[in-house]
Formats: C-alpha cells, sequence, structure tokens
C-alpha cells in the first residue's frame, strides 16, 4: 500500500427522514449512513466510512447534520465528489458543504452542543403533514409550557424522558436553552439546545410538555416527574415526523481554512 | 322515496398529489375524487357524489380545489361532516371549508377562472423535493421567459401544447395572466390563470419555456411553436410534482350567504 496522508473532511448535510430507517446502518435497511457510505464509495471507488454527529430515529429529519470523512484528497477533489454525488444519491438526501478539519476533530466527540426543533400545527396542511405534528387542540397554554420547559434548563438527569435500554453511561445532559416559539396562532415549535440528547428525549419531554399545555399536569407535576428520575413518570411520546436536528455547533479552531 | 330538498354546497379543499393517481376516479387506484367520496358516503351514511373544478394529473397539487356535493343537509350539518370528514380521510387531503351555492352553482362550469403555479429551484432541497423541480441550471433568462410567456396571454389556441387524444371540442383558452416570479436567486415560479386549460398544457408550456430560458429556443421561434398549432413543436413536458392548481374564481351570485 502506499503511503497516503489521510485528510479529514466535515460534510454539512440535511435529509427527509420520512423514507428512512434513522441515521445509523443496519443491514437489510434504507438508512441515511448507509445511502451517503454507498454513493461516496461509488463515487470515490473505494470503501468510505462515514461518521456522524449523532443517531436519529426512524423518521426524524436533519435540517444539519454533520459528518466526517476520511479521504486522502484535497478540497477541491473533495467537492467534485459531493457534487456528483448529490446527482447519485436519493433526492431525500442534501450535501450541502464540505469543510477540511483537523484529524484531531471529530463529528461526533468535538462537537459542542446539538439544538433540535420540534413543530406542532393546530390546522391539517397536506404539504407538511411529515414536516410537522398535526394536533387540532382549542387552546394550549404556552405560558405552562414554557413555565415548564424552564426546569429543564442545566445541567439535569434526564432518565424521566430516556429510553429503557439506553446503552449510556449518565443520564445527565447540559441543556443551554429550551422554549416554546409562535410562529403564528397555530404554528409553534419547541426549541431545545444540549451538550447531548439521550435516545427518545426530545419526543418523549414534547409529549410531557404537551400534556402541560392541555391542562393534564402542572408545571409543577412536570418538575418533580423530571426530579424523580423515573422513565414511567414520562408523557406520551411525540411522533417522530415533527422533530428536526437543527444544528450542531463545534469549536472554531477544529476548521483548516484555506484562506 | 320521502321529497327532500338537495341543497348544493361548494367545498374548498387541498391535496399533495403525491400518492394519488390524480383527481378523477378510477377503478382499482387511489384517486382524490374517490377518497372524498368515500369518506363523505361514510359519515352521511349515503351514496355522496362530488363534482370537482377540474381534473389533476397524477402527483400534481391543488392548493385550492372547489369540489360540489348536493346533500339535503343545512349549513351546520355540512360543516359537521366536513369536521369529522378531515379527522376520516388521509392526512394528504384537507377539507377547509363548505360554503352554499345555488343548484346552477357548478363547480366545473360555473367557474371563471384557475389559476395553476409551477415551482423550480436550483437549489436541492430534501423537504421540497415533492413540492418543486430541481433545476441545478447556472443561469435561466428571465427576461427571455417572460418575453416568449407574453405570446400565452388572450384568447390562443393550445394545441400546440395539449395531449395527443384530448377529447375536446375546442383549443381555444382564454388566458389572462402568464408570468415568471422570482422568489428569490434559487427559487422562482410561473403562474398562469386562463378560463380553461387542456390536459397537459401546464406541464408542456413550462417545459417549453425553460428551453427558452436557457437560452435553446429564442421567445419569437416560442411564439412560431405556438402559433403552429402542432403538437410535436413542443418542448419536454416538465415533471408533475411542481405543478399546484392554486385557486378557482366563481361569480359572487352563486353563492348563498347566511348574513
Amino acid at each position: 500500500m502506499p503511503d497516503v496522508q489521510q485528510r479529514r473532511y466535515f460534510i454539512d448535510l440535511s435529509y427527509d427522514g420520512t423514507d428512512f430507517y434513522g441515521w445509523q446502518i443496519q443491514p437489510g435497511t434504507r438508512t441515511v449512513q448507509g445511502e451517503i457510505e454507498r454513493t461516496l464509495s461509488t463515487i470515490a471507488r473505494r470503501d468510505v466510512g462515514v461518521t456522524g454527529a449523532g443517531r436519529t430515529d426512524t423518521g426524524v429529519h436533519a435540517r444539519h447534520m454533520i459528518a466526517h470523512v476520511d479521504l486522502p484528497f484535497g478540497l477541491s477533489d473533495m467537492e467534485e465528489l459531493i457534487f456528483r454525488a448529490n446527482r447519485l444519491i436519493g433526492s431525500d438526501i442534501a450535501l450541502h458543504s464540505v469543510r477540511e478539519v483537523t484529524l484531531e476533530g471529530h463529528a461526533r466527540f468535538s462537537a459542542l452542543s446539538r439544538t433540535y426543533r420540534y413543530y406542532v400545527s393546530r390546522v391539517a396542511n397536506p404539504f407538511m403533514r411529515k414536516y410537522q405534528t398535526f394536533l387540532p387542540t382549542e387552546g394550549l397554554d404556552f405560558e405552562l409550557m414554557n413555565t415548564a420547559a424552564q426546569a429543564l434548563v442545566g445541567r439535569q438527569d434526564f432518565t424521566t424522558f430516556s429510553k429503557k435500554h439506553s446503552n449510556v453511561f449518565t443520564h445527565i445532559c447540559d441543556v443551554r436553552h429550551a422554549e416554546w416559539h409562535k410562529v403564528d396562532a397555530d404554528h409553534y415549535y419547541f426549541e431545545i439546545t444540549a451538550d447531548r440528547f439521550l435516545r427518545n428525549m426530545v419526543r418523549s419531554t414534547v409529549g410531557t410538555l404537551l400534556e402541560v399545555g392541555r391542562g393534564k399536569i402542572s408545571p409543577t407535576e412536570f418538575w418533580e416527574r423530571l426530579y424523580a428520575q423515573d422513565r414511567t413518570q414520562a408523557g406520551n411520546t411525540a411522533p417522530a415526523q415533527g422533530l428536526f436536528l437543527e444544528k450542531i455547533v463545534y469549536p472554531t479552531d477544529i476548521y483548516i481554512d484555506v484562506s
């Protein structure tokens, strides 16, 4: 084997999660990671491994996912590779840009924060049915939901809003921001930023906050449930199609910029 | 049979055409008309026939379609029927409102005009891939396209942009407005309003106008092709997913308003 110098690149990409069994490769299913690896490998004529910033579940979307690849190519060859990959890959994935990082830069471990949004609509819209959750409720109390959401901010144990068999060392996440926003009278979204997320965490949190909004449980009860560190106390899990991975932030010094 | 007084109602509705074989009922396929008739009949417990303002082809969307139904119900019963139908019908159809019209009001024959829009994008967007046509072209000359489009306005014979076996008496359509609009540097749409449209007419017109925009044919050639009344002179038919039925206008005196 010739001694080729590997370089590392971050690819910024988005996908519509509707027709994928989530991000992570699984044999016999269509996954985002699988599609990207297969496409890049075909064009580069070598096995290309892709490491994502995180995993999204079946049906969950990503407006911005970051994935890294190691290849012995220069930046312009990488841009050409991305350009050609976009023509070959399914139209439910788009590769937006590529940026070189140091070999220590890691899509998953270098990330400082991730931001998710969950979209809810009070009106049915055939064109948005896969990108928001239709909840034909008369009144959803925003103040109550945002009072409850304040409990999430800070370093918290999220056992209550985690999945049973999540294989993690700790359930502690550092939530920097968690708030409901109104787009207009009929459309709103919940935005949450944290250093890390557990499986199912956003959907479980949103489902329980919506119960607060409908007056089924009080903000105080919501706080108590979170502090109980008991997953039997979570409300319903909100459906996948309303959830978007919005943004991932990295330290700027990992980027190698040609300028 | 008891002598029940039929009343006529216009239903304003929208649908995502992706998963339908168009508007019109055909045995063994999923159509918009078929879904609506089946749903209304189930709830009303009688056969309900639905007459649309027009037919849209497979994959074509409608932001506003008007359909009429004849039923011996009052307005509030109709509103209840629509409300319950929305819960039962597929999420790719939404029934928005219902309005009583005179028995002479006809969804198809009373329409004064129809407006269609065709959406094109220069950037790939996984979330919009079923609602616009992705055309990664460097430059599309807007002035040329709009110069060519002016030929369409007025009473014109649209044989050039019609389908071979369209079973109509005349190919003359009265086009009131036809223009390309820029949303931003990467997104634009073509809007056309006419008294009537032939099958395939908008997609064939758009496909040919895009050839003008790419400099393949001149505006003068476009005018000549239209005037040739010869369907072999049309360009490629633009794909279905970019096309939306936007609006249908009726004379105001057909509406029976309770006020």
